[in-house]
């Protein structure tokens, strides 16, 4: 058989599917700009699809009368892909860097909760040699009556810390209305879980110039988490950081079941960095180390963990923040790790 | 053992905590001005708590030395939970209501694709005696290359499908910037799955005065789902109908799995009325007649189904849109089964 | 392009694949007596395998160098697949008939614990219309210390009470080593859930002679129900009762999540008999009617539930077992639900 | 408040609970010699259980009138559980241990297909510093149609390898029936993630008086999975490996997801040896080498891989066994990190 070009879908049609069936499938191809290959059978009719993978991609096949299968054989994402592009990002902060052997050490209170705790956090982080201080201006919460955050207050503490560790800072952008407050305060923007699919703040993360951390929703598939960033890289952004943070299983013996096999599954499908959030897969302060070490061992390209003070009277996720005194035995151990696995703490 | 008031949380410490950790345990739960009743004993002390079940629920317990558990014994939800607010609730919208006795049938396109498609539908669903008409005109997408929709163009149609019809229009939010172009255009504002906990859009949706359709997260529990309406309802806004429209689990037989137990476990802790999605849940169209009518049969207050002239050519969700040619049908047989439930199309 | 035969399974090699390794997968088809079609291309090669099915099936396609994705055109099944056996099987156990318009209404308690309990209920679902009793004699418990059955004094308590009421009988069998003492008692082997993937008791099961009810694994797929059914009629017994009780999903509001959608789909793929265990599922009496009554609506051809004379007393499952008292009424409502389906109580 | 003792189960009373059915409940527990300890009311009212832990957990208390949550305080499980032996078992098989610092290396082919695939594979893990050889005679497979494999066949070549290499045997049991067979040939018992719960076959297993490898099964709990441990002890041998393996999520990137996060809590929650199987989650050779390395970074105590001298021509798994001619460095670079983690290969 001669050579026929690859598709980019195979199409099977049901073993009772009609001559016109097939036919209005090769048309509905033809009017999209693709080639169609079809190789009719006893059991099944299967057409080959060869065209521009992002107009096939959009084509709804599956309605079609007599179509029992669409395969696709190339995955749905291009600019994230590390098939298009082979090489590893590196992504630098004022100079701290993230990707392709830089390792990420980035740490904080959930919440800035008042002014103290969160310079105080800063320092402990600095000291250990942290990359980044995290912090939650804006907090998504379950419940309508928790702490909601300080908002721009916490903001302008964020700004203080910075100013006096050289830290930079992460922090999470809830509302497209916010653009401009956060971008002030942050170095990078944080989308959270709950928002990975909020399509339209993607696109503001993606405008707003500065590095994207991009967190998994607890229920999307590793593909569906680089569709997100594909999102945002499509505004011309192309300085995303991807985190694992658990996903929703039956398990409940930890907050979330950290999803560690997506590690090494992102290091081949992407050239982004891919960093690991133990604290909120934990739910447990005790679980935090093991977990982090793991995410280190499976190829992780960072770490963001919760840090408090005095985790005992944290406003949010006080059961999973490391006390701030424990923190440079932390960083240490995450480091020996890390050399081991060829990596520098950027 | 005298009467010592019902408590809302109860506190475990472990077997080895000391009496300054039980003490620390106690002070904070003064500070929150709530009572605290101590149970010591060999294996475990057990603190029972007694206070504002919003305070208590917001104090962060699980991060105190000593504590092993913390057992909420009332549901963190109020406003919406049938406990405070015995009676169903019904939703009118423009006289068609949907709760208590009153079914609701919503049908329409998945998205508006053109003005022909839209009426011609829109007429389909009024013929055979639907509530309202659905239709998107701002689309979630996984893609970034897939239709996101017609956008104000399409709101324009609904309002005309409306004044032709009078059929009462739900369409989605996706924005809080589109607040105003999509009140203008609509009866009844949908928060989608995706959006369930973007607490911004749910604050608008539930201060912008119309009804407010709250589609279940594909990972969400019934708890989060209630909790989500709790933030609508606390905006003054306690019209809303909750809609479940399938989990994601690890079956993949169906696009996602129907929780239908769902259903009775919400008509049995919230006052509002309880809709599903047939269509998303099934993601094929041979399917959506069966868990439409065990929708109905489980007790759901109505039903939200995709409905196209020709599905085969929609420009999403294709393979699960109800050709329109077969709504009278559809909406005959359900129109049956309601009856033998003892409810009326509203 | 020609007829080239229908592919059983198409390989998709990566566009680094060398011709080597194309070579080497064509010539391992060719050693399972397959034809293979070759599609070169750009980005992938795709390869069509035509040949046995089974022999297709067993072959470890994935592990070859090269291979991208191995993409399996036809089901697994055959001997419960509807595509190759049309008409719907409808079971008969002494007279009662179960699939294609029968309906089966099973019930009993959840363990024979003694033999008041067993008969009264007996009598009760007899009086009601049942159409067969179930009882567990072996009880699969998590706990070691929970009471694991009467074992040989439950089957002959259960052997009265087919002698007094004419109920065909349906028990567990948890061991090979039982099959004898089982087969003498029970006129329905059932098959528990945990065992659905006990592949020397589905043999065991098969060769018995006897209809076998076979419960999903809570975390079985439909297609892994179905295989483990293969295995039983592949003994040469073709009648098989499948029964959905419920998957374990992250939702915690009912004991499992009863996968409604299953009952559509497996009665498209097989011609076997689907029945519905809404007692599992539900793990709360209350919820038990709604669920039942979703099965019939969903087009189960039967439903198989828990009831006890006294649900608080009972020594397993006390909170999913309906009262004997109230199982006339809830027999009514199954039966004018299923009769506007169109079945009758066989 | 005096001291009342701790109890072992708190029983949650609905607000409308009446004082008869807290009376019945009292009364229930007094039987089964149980003290009740009453803190009635206004929302709800608390009953305190103090009793034999073994009795209180096979109460069905939730099927009481008027109960509405039942929370128990302590764990169902006794002999595995660290609380009650606080020091970490070491396993040691023919002069080889696992547990406590010492780490195990458990490799071999997925089935044993030849005399000399097996005797090549296993002079490669020996050569390594492996501490155990695994091969599957007995192949539990989800099709009929699939090898299933070569039985006492293979059970002689085991017996063979083992004699040359020195190394200790792990091989399944998957019927009671074949204990003896394979008593012979076995060092280590090894219980399939499908009959986690096939509870006659753990109590053989319990029987035997060999170590028994129990995996988890891929939708049980981590307390699931101790509960089965505690009924192969409860039958007088403490001997158990327990491994985690992978559970079943809606993620399909890799063939299961790894839960890494069991890893530490079952450090914690048990005395027993914990290792992971990375070859079954992965389910890509590619994906072995990390998620390994995370097993050994987050504490585990040895892992189980799958190598095989032509993975490609593997009748099973073909797709996660490692090459034999790769092993020796994977075995190093395991080495390397299980001695930074305080770890000796046993």
């Amino acid at each position: 058989m001669a050579a026929v070009g690859s598709p980019e879908l195979l199409i099977v049609m049901s073993a009772s599917a009609t001559g016109e069936q097939v036919d209005e499938v090769v048309s509905r191809l033809a009017e999209a700009g693709a080639d169609a290959h079809v190789s009719p059978g006893k059991d099944a009719t299967v057409i080959g699809a060869i065209g521009e993978r992002d107009l096939l991609a959009a084509l709804p096949l599956e309605g079609f009368p007599g179509v029992e299968q669409v395969l696709p054989i190339l995955k749905p994402y291009k600019l994230v892909s590390r098939e298009l592009t082979p090489d590893s990002t590196v992504i630098d902060v004022n100079g701290r860097r993230i990707g392709d052997g830089y390792f990420g050490l980035i740490a904080g209170p959930c919440a800035v909760e008042h002014r103290e705790q969160t310079l105080e956090t800063a320092r402990v982080v600095a000291a250990a040699g942290g990359t980044m201080l995290r912090g939650g201006a804006y907090k998504p919460r379950t419940s309508p009556y928790a702490f909601q955050g300080l908002g721009e207050e916490a903001l302008a503490i964020l700004a203080e810390a910075r100013a006096e560790t050289g830290l930079p800072i992460v922090t999470e952008l809830m509302d497209p209305r916010h653009v401009e407050a956060v971008l002030d305060a942050t170095d990078v923007i944080q989308v959270g879980a709950r928002n990975m699919q909020n399509f339209t703040l993607l696109a503001e993360a993606g405008r707003a110039g500065k590095p994207v951390l991009l967190k998994r929703g607890i229920s999307a598939s590793v593909e569906e988490l680089l569709m997100a960033a594909e999102y945002v890289v499509k505004e011309g952004n192309a300085r995303v950081l991807l985190c694992e943070r658990g996903i929703r299983t039956f398990e409940r013996s930890t907050r979330f079941t950290l999803d560690i096999g997506a590690i090494p599954v992102l290091k081949l499908e992407t050239h982004l960095p891919v960093i690991v959030d133990p604290s909120h897969a934990a739910g447990r302060r005790e679980l935090v180390p093991p977990l982090a070490r793991a995410a280190v061992a499976a190829g992780a390209d960072g770490i963001i963990v919760e840090v408090h003070p005095e985790p005992e009277h944290a406003l949010s996720d006080a059961s999973q923040q490391i006390p701030a005194a424990e923190f440079e035995a932390f960083a240490a151990e995450i480091r020996a790790l890390a050399s081991l696995m060829g990596r520098t703490i950027g």
